[in-house]
């Protein structure tokens, strides 16, 4: 569990100065490298964040941690003593992981068109393809083998990994990630029943991606059909997430894995959806709303809150009782009124 | 919610005789793009489909309007008036929207199989990979890094946008769109089981897709096992959709994103499939059939319907008390029993 | 349904030998192809191993067939017996269809990092990317516009289809197969939450696949936050799955498309897992846990067997009862309770 990637050593004091949080201990101890607690050796700094592994505080043979001022007497290690040990966790693995910057200029396999407008900062791979009047803000990454349409803008910072596709005319904003497989700006699903046969739709408005946002792998989203698809800043999508077109995704909401968001969909800001939930219907006016895991939503939620609507697994017999008899609701329902009739009759 | 591209623009007399619709009002009024009732402004026609919205066709500021017969008294504006204005929407909307079409030739990057025959009027862009003795119609485009894998024929103005993989021997039919990221024709999940571990099944068959088909973005077809998977004429696919080996999938059926077929599944023509609906059983014999948004078939459907089977999201506290006492029915179940035998005891 | 890419001709006596299958009948008949009961012609050879399909033996035009001991007497055709007919007839597709290889040697196109190491017997199509470190071990096929990121390694024999992403640091073991559009090696999904705003924990793990392993189209497997994604030995994933950061997938587990797991999930060995499932807790302790189709997993599994929690389909309007009454159980059940009590008043 520990990485085997470090970036040079540093002491705590110097930890505890770049991340703004209390020293506790000797603040010379040289640290090497981030870790669990259960995984952590000699050099490692560790953290406490989730309550269940309290207990791993006493065991760990880590040279530091990371723990909030509630755990702070708990363990006699060094320590790094602060409000939200998670948040300092992602910074200190920031500090020991820096992300890695390509080089900047164009590989000689990239095919950019003669419109285009590349900052000599970016960073384009082998293979890539930049279409006409498109233009690449500094340092942007683009990955191998990645195909930006025409007409495009992505922001300064935006990193593409591999192989994502930006279909035409789509805004990207500064400091958005995209990972490999993501198909930005493909036509939305819209078509006319004619006589039994359907008629396309022309999917003619675009997707507008503001920044600091991050797209899973492989996750899609639909260019509008007549206005644009939204998606706001510092929206996070986890890999393939569906998203239909019109939506419009508020800014801060995080959306785990395999969701569908239909189209026209409007979610709020703050908004947290578990996975493989499936959305047909707004969560407009209702900020920081949480759907859990699985679940459907296809009437409006008006009112924020945490909502849900999936079973978890039994024994397949018992599941099978459960299902059988639940189909039979309405008969139980009637036995029931039937019952009560009695009772009341005899109560006469 | 209007599109910045505009084709030109265009008397409403000869919109209405473009698309076959009854002209009614000023047709010398000049058209330059078409936009929502709520957004349009000067220069723009809207449309009203969706009864819903026709409140709004008393204070839309488009320039024209396209209505049904029995909306034509509702609006003073000058209007189109035509049985189906959704249909009529899609006609103006191609009108004032063509489709970009790529330059002919062989992007000097790509790379052709000696053995393939590529039309002449075919595009094919930067990177593409074509294999031995596959053959591309007139007019197909392959976009930016599409791969076409060996013995595979691609019809007359077939479009493939970017990073589209077609494995060996697959047949796509003329005019079929396929977005980025789809994969045709990988291995279906066929394996046998011996002493605890997995025997692959060579998946041998191919994928037939029709005419005037649609596969949306990151879609999944795969290769039969023995025989072949098909995709009839005129089936629209969205995105992220994965169909398993051997499935048939009937004309005209249209099936929304996030949807899995599983394999040797057989569905009827005119189908209609909700988003995130999971399919293991055969809808054959039941055209016309429309399954709703993440709905589980799991037996085989004979007869033409609208068939659900997912339950809408609750508050967490309500939904926690449905699925404990969804858990317990078979006790409920028993209560009930009881108390009818002990009101028919009292009554003998 | 039957296959059109013969490979030459051989003996029912050698396929016996080959196979290590009981030759029964006509050693010396000649089989060119294998086919279904109901499809076969002369010259090919069908097999029984679903029991529904029995009585295609009496129909069948196969030239012989596979069955096994028990339906040895049901036909009269030239046959091998065995004790695993559907592991027979994959051997025997396997020496029909020998798997075609691409020529060893690297296409002009591809661009291979100065320290990769490939090894020479190694195929490496049009337009791949190889990066810095990483190494391609013997007979590995890599189709074109794969994308290996810096210091992989890739075991012998592995073949990864085109347009697989790989990022850096990924370890794939011997003999697996990728198919196209698979992403291995993206980000978690995982994120602090502070003042509102996202902050990125950075994902410094790796994802370490085994050998003999399978992972389908469009499939998704993130690298491990701090320790590794790892997919053990002779795993089966089909499409579009989504394996989520520090997830542990145990040998022999087959798991069907479109399925989710959740980050951090541990599961067991020889496990199988239906499509559309959505597992969020632990199989850890439970190898050989069967989960149904469509079924979600919230709470860990510690005792083998098969779980289920999808409900089928209904007629909408039987569903619209059931989905109505089950919202309303918690009144139902108090209503149960008040007749019982009134019962219980009434027998006093």
């Amino acid at each position: 569990m520990e990485s085997t990637h470090d970036a040079g050593t540093i002491t705590l004091r110097e930890l505890a100065r770049r991340c703004g949080a209390k020293l506790d201990g000797d603040g010379e101890v040289v640290i090497n490298r981030i870790a669990s607690l259960e995984s952590a050796g000699a050099g490692a700094i560790a953290f406490l964040s989730n309550p269940k592994y309290k207990s791993q505080l006493a065991t760990t043979r880590a040279s530091a941690v990371i723990v909030a001022p509630r755990d702070a007497m708990a363990t006699a290690l060094p320590k790094l003593i602060t409000a939200d040990p998670y948040a300092t966790y992602a910074r200190i693995a920031a500090i020991f992981h820096p992300r890695s910057v390509p080089a900047p200029g164009v590989h000689p396999t990239a095919v950019i068109a003669a419109s285009a407008r590349v900052a000599p900062t970016a960073s384009v791979a082998a293979h890539v393809v930049v279409g006409e009047r498109t233009t690449i803000g500094e340092r942007v990454q683009l990955h191998a083998g990645t195909v930006i349409g025409d007409d495009c803008s992505l922001g300064d910072d935006a990193i593409l990994y591999s192989s994502v596709v930006v279909y035409d005319r789509a805004l990207i904003g500064p400091r958005t990630i995209i990972h490999s497989g993501a198909v930005i700006g493909a036509d939305g699903f819209g078509m006319a029943e004619q006589d039994g046969r359907w008629l396309k739709i022309p999917q003619v408005g675009r997707v507008v991606v503001g920044a600091d946002v991050e797209i899973g792998a492989n996750t899609t989203i639909d260019r509008g059909a007549l206005g644009d698809t939204v998606i706001e800043d510092d929206v996070k999508l986890d890999n393939q997430i569906q998203i239909g077109h019109n939506c419009r995704i508020g800014a801060h909401t995080a959306i785990a894995g395999c969701t569908g968001i239909a189209g026209s969909t409007v979610i709020g800001r703050n908004c947290k959806i578990g996975g493989a939930a499936m959305i047909s219907a707004h969560l407009e006016r209702a900020d920081g709303t949480v759907i859990s895991a699985s679940t459907g939503v296809f009437n409006s939620i008006e009112t924020p809150g945490v909502y849900t609507g999936a079973f978890p697994a039994l024994p397949h017999r018992d599941w099978q009782h459960v299902a059988s008899i639940t189909r039979r609701l309405r008969a139980l329902l009637g036995r029931i009124a039937a019952l009560e009739r009695k009772i009341r009759q005899e109560g006469e």
